[in-house]
């Protein structure tokens, strides 16, 4: 039986071998599923950048631009986090570069793993019955939030342990954590993330209307993988 | 109102400024427990030390030497990491060089902090009640597994936020899962600790009577607490 533990923040990452296993990165609020969001609107291409110049100098190739900073469109920019702004017209077929406070960080720390993905509520589901039939080790490594730990990345790891225990064995206290505070929250996603310190730092924000796109759970049949220094929707 | 925060594991300490707070360091199998039984058996001082070397270089002073490593006394010593250990005669006025796997590094990284206080669910309520007097803000810092989140500790770290959350506030993510999981727990600790990884780990090690009494509430009214590079009783 394949492992699957849980990596509550990036940095806890150097405990853990990537090398051969499956990495799923979660930043439920919002880069993951805004990331998912955007595939399902056509998005050809995202390529994760560490910063918002690294960002900006995608445009002349003809990129739509995206940054985010401590939950706000950096300035300059048309785009940030918000899975919203991944919805119009302009997303088919697209280039995007994209970084993000904790999300972008968190897929480059995974590049030596055997495969990247991106997990969210909205292909919860889908990505946890493409899991089922690697035959590999499964990190989920939350985002967080500034390498602390954050509630709705680790209900979400909890969510994934929930699906596939019957085939994965969850081999870490952090596993166990995770899985019993997504039974503890299940029945209402939403109201139990209002209570997290994301949730309270993100209401001056008003952004309350991302947080619950972001709890509704198997909405998209995509799963974004890395390929090279690409996302890209994973062709099954 | 004061803050307390829990971290998860030493490899977050960097995350978080000790200067002008409590820490307080929990490392439930076994360290701080058997620390807590050892001064309620009359130990006068406690040197914690980082290898079983520097342990055994106390002898000479008249130290009583205690080393344990990966749950299991280090070869060439009488005492490793039970409470069962110190509770002998040879306890009553002795002092004692201690290194274990994670608790006394945790201690070791806390020293820039106000005060080093020692807690376990044995000492639970009246380390509670100590911390209510102190007008300062509180860091639990979890010892872990080598850098690795452990259940035991965390939920003991949700127990003191449950006692103290009307004075002091719970103010990140981290504290909110902490508490979550203890009051899930809570009814029978025992039962729920036996499903974490370090109780399988130590199954093979036959100190499932060290885990139960690592479990009992409110047995000791005694504050370990670091002054100079001694663990001593705190007197109030």
């Amino acid at each position: 039986m394949n492992n699957i533990e849980v990596v509550l923040t990036p940095a806890l990452l150097p405990l853990y071998d990537v090398k051969g296993k499956i990495v799923v990165v979660i930043d439920i609020l919002r880069a993951t599923s805004s990331i998912c969001v955007a595939f399902d609107n056509g998005v050809k291409r995202i390529k994760p950048v560490m910063t918002p110049e690294e960002s900006k100098s995608y445009k002349k190739e003809g990129f739509l631009c995206a940054a985010e900073r401590n939950g706000e469109v950096v300035k300059g920019f048309d785009i940030g986090n918000s899975p919203f702004s991944y919805m119009g017209e302009n997303m088919n077929n697209a280039s995007i570069a994209l970084t993000t406070t904790n999300g972008t960080r968190a897929i480059e720390l995974s590049k030596e793993a055997d495969a990247v993905v991106i997990g969210s509520f909205l292909n919860l589901d889908y990505l946890c019955s493409w899991i089922k039939d690697q035959n590999k080790d499964v990190l989920l490594l939350c985002a967080g939030w500034k390498d602390k730990v954050n509630l709705e990345d680790t209900l979400f790891a909890g969510a994934m342990i929930h699906n596939l225990r019957y085939l994965l064995n969850p081999c870490c206290d952090s596993s166990i954590a995770a899985e019993d505070l997504y039974n503890l929250a299940k029945t209402d996603l939403y109201k139990y993330i209002l209570k997290s310190s994301h949730a309270h730092r993100f209401k001056d924000l008003g952004i309350e209307e991302d947080i619950a796109y972001c709890m509704k759970q198997n909405t998209i049949n995509i799963i974004p993988i890395l390929e090279g220094d690409f996302l890209v929707k994973l062709n099954r």
